[in-house]
């Protein structure tokens, strides 16, 4: 599994206030941080950004890639902001993302056509809504793959993200199954070695115990693994996450185990 | 997943010890730990038991059940310690156990057929070896189904072992995925929600780093769960693992979530 680190977001007080002062250290040195923790793509999500939106994802995407090679996925619904990134990217863009929502399809869509960046597109009904189980995020996925195909773009393009939800939420265990199966036979559905991307936060979302949140994560994170996860959005902060990952990731590779790579 | 502690077994020099001298106290202190720390069942592993195979297996069961209430695994080839097992056993007992191997359906499948006891049967074919892949073990596991049910055993008794190896063979790594694909399949090929049951300490098996053991542990768990794996042995003094398996149960159980369980 690839690491992406979810850490630059609007909503951490510090990335908002260097974003707003046009301040690259403080987003350097987050960056920096993600990238010493093994991060190999960063994330990110500058929020709403109801003003300025292109110049700002263009000051964030430069910051940085001044320090970092690694993809870049803009998470924004903001096509102006999403337009300005591609187009200060010098590396590989990722656009985070689309759904069937109509709004995604009519504003963020057309401007994914006209790049050739992969394109994260989360198994939402139109309405917004999650599915409440494997077999309809798979329905889903077929809807999406059609209508990105539509618009001209190869669906190898599409990285899928079957949409974790919150463990609090009434059903959140099942979801957290569902996820693994959607996970599991997208391949076999879509008749390809499809990508998928997962926000691992997203599963102890409301959370307040950092401990117990971490130990969610390590029990849930391998099982991602092995269900085929290609993707993973994470708190590069949550260190025992992090190489639970990365211990998945020596266990899954086809060379020959060494104790040396733990 | 229960947890089925592996700790008492002769190979450790201390319950070697204490089963040569009849002195029950350090094998109740381990059995005991055990529970504290989590466990579910206590295998009991006495070793080859070339003399006093009978009274030394009674001796263990009966220390065991002195503090404990839980099953019971009789860990042994020896027809005459698994009879003697058997009979000391006042609470649930489980064979461990066959396989297509001749000397495991000559010597012990008729003991087994004269109890009531569960059975562990290990996926291994006739000559003990591993087989390599899902597909094959799922073969096996066809054939050792068959060969228990002519002995008019029913097969629900079988807890069926796919034979976790150790991650440094050669093929280590393959192993371990084929070990999940089979947990994946064999309800589906068998017909009925069968138990599995695997050796987790198997999996770091030779390794000398400790911290590393637990690692590896601590991401293979999970995706035996994921896999629905029923019963897990292990090492019930690494805390780390026994905490992710337990937190691994709390990710999939029915009931709504609460941080509380954690």
């Amino acid at each position: 599994m690839l690491l992406v680190a979810d850490n630059l977001q609007i909503t951490v007080n510090h990335v908002r206030y260097a974003m707003e002062n046009r301040n690259p250290a403080p987003i350097r040195a987050l960056v920096e941080h993600c990238l010493d923790a093994g991060a190999d793509a960063m994330d990110i999500n500058p929020g709403p950004l109801k003003r300025n939106a292109g110049p700002a994802m263009t000051f964030l995407v430069n910051t940085v890639q001044a320090v970092a090679r690694c993809p870049i996925l803009l998470d924004t619904v903001n096509p102006e902001a999403l337009a300005a990134g591609l187009a200060a990217c010098r590396g590989p863009a990722i656009i985070n993302g689309i759904s069937l929502e109509p709004a995604k399809l009519e504003r963020i869509l057309p401007v994914a056509a006209g790049s050739s960046a992969d394109i994260v597109g989360y198994l939402l009904y139109p309405n917004g809504h999650v599915p409440p189980d494997a077999s309809e995020r798979m329905q889903v996925a077929v809807e999406l793959v059609d209508a990105v195909g539509k618009r001209g773009i190869d669906p190898d393009r599409l990285i899928i993200d079957p949409v974790i939800t919150p463990i609090t939420w009434n059903d959140g265990n099942r979801h957290a199954a569902e996820v693994l199966t959607a996970l599991r036979h997208l391949p076999d559905l879509l008749g390809y070695p499809v990508r998928t991307i997962g926000g691992l936060s997203n599963l102890t979302s409301g959370g307040i115990d950092r401990a117990k949140k971490i130990r969610l994560e390590c029990a849930y994170s391998p099982m991602l693994a092995a269900s085929g996860l290609s993707m993973v959005m994470m708190n590069m902060r949550h260190r025992e996450t992090v190489r639970t990952a990365k211990t998945c990731d020596v266990l899954r590779r086809g060379t020959i185990f060494t104790w040396e790579a733990l």
